[in-house]
């Protein structure tokens, strides 16, 4: 069968986390995704996780959501088969969930769905929603506890009582959310990057792919960018628009995977989707971005624009109104102007570099003892959004 | 065609609204309406407003409404047809309303749902949910402003748009929420009782039942007690249990009505639903209610109660720890004790009347107004019912 792998929705989420709303970018989106779907002749749609951007989504979410899930069940005919990520309330999410199922709208919200996978003529599709080891322990409550005591356990043991479902006749398709890392990957952040704290706190721990092994297809959401699937077979779609600066900086591709799964045989291609609305992140100095010459050759009034501006020294730009200038050249929407001087960061000291600390975003502060520790090696794309993500989820609780 | 006519359920609501969860006791009463459901075989329920007690209910409420929703539909096999009333967020509710609607369940939660009724065999069933008059002035955008400002100008032109729709070969029953009237009473209320203020918050303002003459049947919700039905065919069902001592003092009875309605005739029956837990409100003197011969004669531990404590003077009670004593034979959940004081009562002057009025409670101020403008009449159950959900709701917001 054919199916649309997507994931990390995040309806209700704003650009950069500063309050442009980003509702109207994701309506589009979703409908070019159906007829993406439609386009592809899928036989139903995957989304892994984080379907909204907070448990406790506003009403305006809550009704492109319902738009979107009626595009996909009632005008485009398409079974969805999806689950609650860790930023879901998977509880909320469950009301109406018989309902939904019996019209081929399957939400799994609760560890107990995962062991009942639907099946379709060659496939069995799993679905296991984001989970806390906390869930495992209730969920087999006879067990020992101890033997359950982190993620990885957790997910290993619902892993094997998945597997004593397997019909070999069929293939076997996971969709689920969590951090999985590529060996190297896990080993770096398990032994440098985190403390033992961070990576215990809401069952953040990555998953080492190895674990999924037995499926011949794992549809993941959690990380952002499909650039972070750990295996060929075990994938994240990431999400299928912008959310902030640094991914508009890497020109992060988003999109979807369309995959091909039977018994025999297991393929999948990445689909982009088109954007709504261009974010630019432009890294310039000032007077070239103030140059006609240079600013015309950009979709102004059109796209939105973040600025990393370089100067030789602070006194630079000393007198100037550099937003209001900025914003008559390129339009109001503008996420974030930061200034980078080059004369400071080549003479860096000691203290100033504690002093930064104080200023700089936990994000920075995190990739500067990072390049510390390796001897001056930066993050990987992957590395930079499991932090961003986890430092996100830890400033909600 | 039989159907069970509820409303009011306030999934989520706390008993006297001091903290005590009624969700056990909810949950039984709608079990227990299940049954009844099957028992009087009827082809349908209808559920008129306020189904939680909040626009934002708790994940518990949501589960037990969940629960409920999926007894009806999928173990007794019954259509449920519901709007959304004044405490019910309607644009929350109306998430996988398309599901809903293809499998029975009929939830209208916006004035365009009102113009298509779902057709029975012999019945034509209209879902009219709680609206403001602003909502009408949005839905009828062409029409003049000015002939739309209040409630009765709203919900007649609704009606009359309605009965467009009529087929005569049918019945015709309306399902709503508002606060409708008997004459004598709606004038009391509109003259007397309220400011002009009051009255036009929240639309609601009530309406005369005249206005619904043209239905055969008008489910009500709103009003939380059947016995403030304004007429024979325009109905409270009243809520299915009691939410604060002035209901359990007046031992009002809950219930649903049994409708039986076809294009020749209508008849309805009142049925009482059993009690979970009762909740008894004993007005005595302190050593009647602490002596042993009074006190054995109820079902102590099992009921819920409240006190209303008669003395002869304020210094009868001193030095005694009313509540432990009460705690001591009646059990913890004592929901309210007041001290009535016979002896003042009797020499109240100006000075002691305006001191009280800064103590008293809304529903007293406007009791003792309405008594004080009526040369001493008390006002009826439904009046203070109105008023008790009138000064509920001007807290909400």
């Amino acid at each position: 069968m054919r199916l649309l792998h997507t994931g990390d929705w995040h309806i209700g989420r704003q650009l950069n986390n500063n309050g442009i709303n980003l509702l109207e970018d994701q309506k589009f989106i979703f409908h070019e995704m159906v007829k993406l779907a439609q386009k592809e002749q899928v036989d139903g749609v995957l989304i892994a996780g984080d379907l909204y951007d907070r448990g406790l989504p506003s009403v305006d979410a809550v009704q492109v959501f319902n738009q979107i899930i009626n595009e996909f069940l009632f005008e485009a005919g398409l079974p969805v088969y999806a689950i609650s990520g860790n930023h879901d309330s998977s509880r909320r999410l469950s009301f109406g969930q018989e309902f939904f199922r019996r019209q081929q709208f399957f939400l799994a919200t609760d560890l107990k769905d995962a062991f009942e996978p639907i099946e379709t003529a060659d496939t069995q599709i799993f679905l296991l929603p984001f989970i806390d080891p906390i869930d495992a322990r209730i969920y087999y409550k006879d067990e020992e506890p101890e033997s359950l005591k982190d993620i990885h356990q957790a997910v290993s043991r619902i892993v094997k009582d998945m597997t004593a479902r397997f019909n070999p006749q069929k293939a076997h398709l996971l969709v689920t959310h969590f951090a999985v890392a590529k060996s190297g990957d896990e080993a770096a952040l398990r032994s440098q990057m985190l403390s033992e704290t961070l990576r215990t706190v809401g069952g953040l721990t990555s998953l080492n792919s190895s674990i999924f092994a037995d499926f011949d297809y794992v549809a993941l959401g959690h990380i952002h960018t499909h650039h972070a699937s750990p295996s060929e077979n075990v994938v994240y779609s990431g999400s299928p628009l912008i959310f902030n600066k640094d991914e508009a900086k890497r020109k992060d591709r988003k999109g979807v995977y369309i995959i091909d799964i039977s018994p025999d045989a297991v393929s999948k291609k990445f689909v982009e989707l088109p954007v709504y609305r261009d974010f630019l992140v432009l890294e310039e100095h000032f007077d070239r971005l103030t140059a006609k010459e240079f600013y015309e050759a950009y979709p102004r009034q059109k796209a939105r624009f973040a600025f990393d501006i370089l100067t030789k020294s602070r006194q630079e730009l000393e007198g100037i109104n550099v937003r209001a200038k900025l914003e008559d050249i390129y339009g109001s929407e503008i996420i974030d102007i930061s200034i980078h001087s080059r004369e400071e960061s080549s003479r860096i000291t000691q203290s100033q570099k504690r002093q930064e600390r104080l200023t700089a975003s936990e994000e920075e502060i995190i990739e500067s003892f990072y390049k510390e520790m390796t001897d001056g090696e930066a993050m990987t794309a992957y590395q930079k959004d499991a932090v961003t993500d986890i430092l996100s989820q830890l400033k909600e609780k």
